[in-house]
């Protein structure tokens, strides 16, 4: 079906492929705010998987049989598909994971626990998801490495100045979000690559909240590792990828050892196959391979420039109507190129907890708590926060209701 | 609907699930001899994953809205599923990895490279998979551990003398797997266990052949540790299992960082949640757990007692069959309780991928290669084998097709 009108979107269109958006509690429809934790699923994607079961459903790895032949070209085809998609130099350079947290400690494990030494910093930002933070911090601390954060300033973005001071020749990598998941702040990904290099120093992005909603060209960021998911991209859950440089992917070694990733095996010893099928041991998610497929052409047939378009004008207008209420801090960047599609605030005088409770009578789907950020929430002082996330079927109405509610959580609570 | 004749299984009833048995090309119908490395979806599993994802998809970690609460309360509800199927004591002691292969790197990782060290072995089999030969294999190379493997005699069976001669003070840990995936041997995993137990050292079973095929009780055989996967069990890709007991998993560092398997994080540093969450960080396989609950209903509606005998009688039918062909050489014990449903072999004069691609044209699937055990077949003396494997919707009448075909392989090859 067509999704587009114009150069605009066809929400209206888009929103008869989920079905889910039609549920309703209490005779309430759903106003789902939550796609920065997971975007919903489109007839299309599920069908895709469906089928795959129903049709063709075989182990890969080149079986000779006409079920193995069809499963095998399938799983390779989303490859080369994700590849396209991020404008990755083939299927060679993108490793299927099982979301974006493998992505960065297979990483930290592959690349980092065979690299890293007491002489090196790993420069991470402050508003890093637990996956990358946690992840660069335990690593640091079985190779004795160190670990520096680039400030975040009071309008919720890096401190670039900051930036260029940590990151000298101690750095092995810089590990920067590409799209904050609390603030929604859009980084400059591109230029911390750039001040990575200068150092001879490696970058990773973590893209888990910019691939679903932008256009993203691995290329052109330069980023030697890019991660993220696909189910926050209209995509399956128990499926990520991480790109990666194909020469940087050669010369590391696998951190998951198994079948389907193996030269040769005796008694003694083994080496590794080929990219990227050696950083993929066992039986992969090819279902989920089927449907993150699925799923990028869905998006599209869309077009990348009209999402990010439609979300940041969503971001913006809720931006709006949040800061004009006086009880609402807001969290991050004013709305612009610069805010993805998300919105993360706290209401006087009401926990986080409770006021996505009071949405949630309402039938709206907010999140609240730390986002797996908690030292970006210790450092804005607040325990929790609520986040109002959007994606391409999200409408002005609905962040009309969310508004809305904020008055009964004040009568609630005040 | 009922899968049960009396006594027996209707396969008849049971192949109406699955609309890719009904598959043909050329004209022939699939005759699906591929179970050991994937077995076939039934539509009620493939139905849940769809009605999940057009009705409850949100991410879990029990967020506070309707449909988190939904997704959450399935995902949890999973893992009981799954932890009553196996007799485990509970949610906690059930992990979700993506499948076998990382089970085994996740106790590989979370306590072999922490515990390990030159003092220790590692006591293998000749006849484990390359998931766990490998990966103990490197972990052991990078602790100073040895690896050490109780020998297959010439029935395809353990050496179980060489198994009390190995296994000794400075055994560390037993890891064996349950059925051989390329000889049907179903060890004596309990006996080992206890072995290793005598000598304070763990005991890991690879039961990714035995959990599908086999009613298995953990307790019973006392394993520490136990793994297998979702789509060799009627289940979806994507999803697998490590069993671990309770006390010893909650002594175990992670090996996996991320989102969601946190207790606090500070920029300096982090302390784990509780089980099972702690080793499933970032966003898991949540649609997949609900495929899974519905294979493993699916699976105890048919009775796992009647799936081992309906195997074991195919496995010796077909045992049988092809012994009586005088140029075909059968790897494993002959058809009986300690064979599990499926048997490896190969026609004299041919090779292995030359008897599947005959096969193949008469639209029979079966798998040709090393199965992950290169270094049995090294010792076997032969590159590769076939292997016909078979579910609980095969039938003796697919097994005498298999045997047909031979002939044209010898007509070919003559």
């Amino acid at each position: 079906m067509s999704h587009q009108q114009a150069d605009a979107i066809d929400v209206g269109a888009i929103r008869e492929e989920f079905p889910i958006l039609q549920r309703e509690f209490d005779g309430q429809q759903v106003v789902y705010l939550d796609n920065a934790a997971t975007t919903q699923t489109p007839d299309p994607v599920v069908d895709a998987m469906s089928d795959y079961y129903r049709e063709s459903n075989a182990n890969v790895h080149r079986g000779i049989h006409h079920l193995s032949q069809e499963a095998s070209e399938a799983y390779e085809a989303a490859h080369d598909r994700v590849a396209e998609f991020i404008n990755a130099d083939g299927r060679e350079e993108v490793i299927f994971t099982k979301n974006t947290t493998e992505g960065e400690n297979l990483l930290a494990y592959s690349w980092g626990l065979a690299e890293l030494s007491p002489e090196d910093t790993v420069v991470l930002t402050e508003m890093e998801h637990h996956a990358s933070l946690v992840t660069w911090q335990q690593i640091a601390k079985r190779t004795g490495a160190s670990v520096e954060y680039i400030r975040v300033d009071e309008t919720g973005r890096l401190d670039m100045d900051h930036a260029a001071e940590l990151i000298d020749d101690d750095t092995a990598i810089v590990s920067a979000v590409h799209v904050s998941n609390t603030l929604g702040t859009v980084n400059p990904v591109s230029e911390l690559t750039d001040l990575a290099h200068e150092h001879d120093a490696l970058s990773f992005i973590d893209g888990a909240q910019a691939v679903p909603n932008r256009p993203v060209d691995v290329k052109e960021i330069d980023a030697d590792f890019y991660a993220f998911s696909g189910h926050k991209m209209a995509g399956p859950t128990g499926i990520g990828v991480l790109y990666g440089k194909r020469d940087l992917l050669e010369d590391l070694n696998p951190y998951l050892y198994g079948g389907g990733m193996i030269r040769k095996v005796t008694f003694e010893d083994s080496t590794w196959g080929e990219l990227p099928w050696k950083f993929e041991p066992g039986t992969p998610p090819i279902a989920e391979a089927v449907g993150l497929h699925a799923a990028v052409d869905w998006l599209e047939d869309i077009g990348m420039d009209r999402i990010e378009t439609h979300e940041e004008e969503l971001a913006a207008y809720a931006y709006d109507r949040l800061e004009a209420e006086e009880d609402v801090e807001i969290y991050g960047p004013e709305g612009g190129p610069d805010r993805g599609g998300l919105v993360s605030f706290n209401l006087e005088g009401v926990h986080a907890h409770d006021l996505t409770s009071i949405m949630n009578d309402h039938t709206i789907a907010v999140r609240a708590g730390d986002h797996c950020t908690q030292p970006l929430h210790d450092k804005l002082g607040v325990p929790a926060s609520t986040r109002a996330s959007f994606y391409v079927y999200n409408t002005r109405e609905e962040i009309d209701k969310l508004v809305a509610a904020l008055d009964d959580a004040r009568q609630l609570f005040a």
